[in-house]
């Protein structure tokens, strides 16, 4: 039995007079009494049918969504009938025989693009929304997007290697999702964050070239563009250094970007240090879809009488400037900025607007002198009706205020182009925002040098670098450490002790010590690339069956109850205090496998 | 800094004078006082390298699989220090630069082809392990087969699309892998069996061909072939009946044979039904490489007055051949094949041996008439010297221990040829050792005829079919069921109450009633597959990270314990006597987290 012999969006005036078997959805349904047209919608597009319901009574019950199979022959619409917005809407098929394969009742959501819909009934009726046009175009995406991927890698003589999920917990960062093994009674296994440890030990066993579409878990409080499981484009390189990488994922994006967009892009990509990015565009994950730099104005300021500046360099801060070009913006917008860089963790902002005759009007011009005013005007080429801001701050706070504010003013809407930039030689620690250095990477990441490490944490830098696209990050790697020695001294400057270190990662400083090639590798997004190919603003447009942000599906329920044996089996039980509140939850119900 | 710029396999005689950068690993040293000959190993290959410990004193130092980079002059070796088991055997390359990447402490095993190594401690030391050429030959082979299988898939429009891999649990034959969710206390996800249920929600979703490489989690008691996580290359079509399916699991393998073994299989591949092939050859994943059929002797023995044939055939059973040819056998070892029988399941076994006047000798023959005798000799086809075995018993139980008697005299050793056979038409039931009729599917199946189903259990057929090579099944699948209500009255005939149903299927049997098109797929397991590619008896052997059968990663130690504060996050405990027993095996350690 077949239900189909032809592709419904491939038909042309060309296939006029053949006969034809369709199967698909009723997508729209027009009925005028003695005549029935549907449009019916497979994976290949859309065609209009013609139905006598004289002919085919059980045509009349036909609703939104039924799924048919069809014969029917081929014929040109009738002039004036013609549909220029569908690829097919110069013919229509008449139809012979019908079957109706399956019914569909009452739809919970129009499947229409117009119709916005609640994204939480859109995931709960995600096998609906999956045939919507749009959403069905991101999972084609994505598809094309892992294929290049792979056809690339494979082709440059990469192994895909599969590495194992049910790992052992190495918390760190992030938290570890844990399963609980039945028959190791009370011992458990992590979901791997990411498969970095086992692919460390693939370059160890001589793999020298591994990549994997590798499924991560990370065990977070959700925020909106994170989910508990997500995929990554992994690889890692043995004989390798930083641009050998940089090569390979330049070579992956050229043909991802490529088969997705139709787009050819340029190679080398742009490339920044992360002290470059920072200081010209206040962050490490800069769009350069524009230009817009922040100025240092600093020097300009050496010796102002302006008491906020004066004091901002003298407690070791800096002071720089943005022009945001000519805004429509009145007195108290412009102060409300100075809110916003305030919350934003600022002492204060300061505006100036560039007025026709030249001269800058802000309210603490009459604290700057000419010359002051004349060097920021040239500093920051303010031309007449230029806003121009400036921050006088610790150095990350004023770049990330002003970072903040050149993407609000400066970043393109409905913007076809794809702007990738490396940012390279981050720095080891990184600075939070109350001050303190933290470790920027995972422990693995090789120092340029592991004495500047130890007696320079704050200037630091590794060999470590991310790939931006179009203001994100896209995904970041390193050149790894490859004998043990240089391993533990960097936990040991980490301030991981010996013990720990020994009780989380003994295992692989001893594989390190078997004549570890150089290694070097990095990690891709899936989803945050995709999404961003597609013009998706939320990852979950591109996910096949997202979770909410509380980790939930709401179309299995997912997490449930279990049984009570089960847990048994397991060795665990629920604490009393969850069970009691789950009792409660329940109001009177009796909690879960009771 | 570069490595090296030239794989040192890829090294012949044309490149003698050229001077190249090499890297690898030590895997041969013969220090000759004045001179040193190092075979250096990288992924490619391997090549001699020469150094004069004069020049590079630092070369003495040098141990098996120390890593290395060498700059060198490729030289053609002297005339009879060629060495033809190695592709570069015509050449050497003459050091002039010589760089220890990484020193190897003494090694816990040799990594020479020659050493049997205990499993437990190559497990211990994959990264090692890995680096044997057999060992990476089949990682190799894992990732070709696969990229073979995405590339046929992708050409014929199949969408590759990741599907959760938290989900919900279900419970249905074996154990699911449980995980606590952290923001849902109380509530666990599980790993996905397969992903049975959301590819079949892609199909509702108007995603006409999907595929995925799979991950699935069985949490079994492990046998010698299982692993608790495995890979499965998993495919679904809409509008699909069996045989859509088979003509696309044979194009996948085609390519796969071809990519791994540089074989061309034969299009269509064998069909047998299940009974046919049970009533020839006495189980359902028959090895065709050879022939050997079991003859059915149930007629001949009508009226016969031997006891024992009688009174199998009076009680429902079969009276069964097998010609298992010329074998050297004492009159013990056949007798031993009697009790393997008995070992089967069956009641007895008969054998005879044909004499070379055409007699036959058997213990039996003297209850048996001359005219039965004739028709066993003719039935098995008996030429003198073949022995012939005949089991009288149950259907099952003759069929069975037959099958295995075909297997052991006459699988073939050291074969390379590779034998696909479909076998179809699996029945909805099948019967267990004791008797009872199970189900043999996943309770989405589409039976032939559901009715047929409820009223005659015991001979019902299923839309269902395996793919068998060389004796092992590979995988299976069959035609969905696509409508809701078949949905439910096969769930209530195979002992679902309404009640479980709607609990653990309601969501799913809902998403069935929105014009669900007719739906078939399949999944094939990667690990049997590529370990028969391979020759090897062992799936662990083509795993990139195998566990033991207890589920344990001897390499990192996993599973193991964790923090009591892990477990509180996760709103979990120990069981008491878990607890107790840790401690009590720690003998007087604190129990893990305390």
């Amino acid at each position: 039995m077949t239900f189909r012999d032809t592709a419904a969006g491939t038909l042309t005036t060309a296939d006029a007079g053949s006969t034809v078997q369709l199967a698909g959805w009723a997508s729209r349904i027009r009925n005028q009494g003695g005549v029935m047209f549907i449009d019916l919608r497979d994976a290949s597009g859309v065609v209009q049918i013609v139905i006598d319901p004289g002919v085919h009574s059980e045509a009349v019950d036909i609703r939104r969504e039924f799924c048919l199979s069809i014969t029917g022959e081929v014929a040109v619409r009738p002039e004036g009938s013609e549909n220029p917005d569908l690829p097919t809407g110069d013919i229509e098929v008449t139809v012979a025989d019908l079957t109706v394969l399956s019914s569909a009742r009452a739809l919970p959501f129009q499947l229409d693009e117009r119709t916005e819909v609640d994204e939480l009934v859109r995931l709960q009726y995600r096998y609906l929304d999956l045939r919507r046009p749009r959403v069905a175009a991101n999972l084609r995406a994505r598809s094309t997007a892992i294929a290049a991927m792979r056809r690339v890698l494979n082709q440059a003589g990469f192994l895909d290697v599969e590495t194992p999920t049910l790992i052992k917990s190495t918390p760190e960062g992030a938290r570890d999702v844990l399963v609980p093994s039945r028959l190791q009674k009370g011992d458990f296994y992590a979901l791997p964050q990411s498969p970095q440890l086992f692919k460390q030990l693939l370059m160890v066993g001589g793999i020298e070239r591994y990549y994997q579409i590798a499924r991560c878990y990370r065990d977070e409080d959700f925020r909106s563009d994170r989910q508990i499981e997500f995929s990554q484009l992994d690889i890692e390189g043995s004989f390798w250094g930083r641009d050998d990488v940089l090569a390979t994922l330049e070579s992956v994006m050229v043909e991802v970007v490529r088969d997705v967009r139709k787009i050819e892009l340029e190679t080398p990509f742009r490339r920044l240090t992360y002290q470059e990015s920072m200081d010209r565009y206040g962050t490490d994950k800069p769009d350069l879809r524009f230009e817009m730099p922040i100025a240092d104005l600093t020097g300009l300021f050496a010796s102002t009488e302006f008491k906020a500046f004066a004091g901002a360099v003298e407690a070791g801060g800096v002071i720089r400037g943005l022009n945001i070009g000519g805004q429509e913006m009145s007195r108290s917008a412009l102060d409300g900025l100075v809110d916003d860089a305030k919350d934003a963790g600022a002492g204060g902002l300061v505006w100036m607007v560039v007025e026709d005759e030249g001269g800058l009007r802000s309210p603490v011009a009459k604290f700057l002198s000419e010359a002051e005013l004349a060097g920021v005007r040239s500093a920051l080429e303010g031309a007449a009706g230029d806003h121009l801001l400036i921050v006088a701050d610790r150095t990350r706070v004023a770049a990330d205020v002003l970072g903040r504010f050149r993407v609000r003013f400066g970043a393109p809407e409905g913007h076809d182009e794809l702007n990738f930039v490396w940012i390279t030689d981050f720095p080891v620690f990184e600075e939070t925002a109350g001050g303190d250095l933290v470790a920027a990477h995972h422990p693995f990441s090789a120092p340029v040098d592991v004495d500047e490490m130890a007696t320079s944490p704050a200037t630091a830098i590794a060999q470590a670098y991310d790939l931006v696209l179009n203001g994100s990050e896209l995904g970041s790697g390193s050149v790894r450490i490859h004998d043990p020695e240089t391993q533990q001294k960097v936990f040991e400057i980490l301030g991981i002790s010996a013990e720990e270190a020994e009780r989380r990662f003994g295992w692989f400083v001893e594989a390190l010590g078997y004549g570890t090639p150089p290694h070097a590798g990095f990690a891709v997004g899936i989803a945050r690339l995709v999404s961003i190919l597609q013009h998706e603003p939320n990852i979950r447009e591109v996910i096949p069956f997202p979770k909410t942000q509380t980790g939930v599906d709401p179309l299995t329920g997912s997490p449930s109850p279990v049984d009570d044996y089960q847990l048994a089996e397991l060795g665990i039980d629920l604490r009393p205090e969850v069970r009691a509140a789950r009792a409660e939850a329940a109001e009177g119900e009796p909690p879960p496998g009771a």
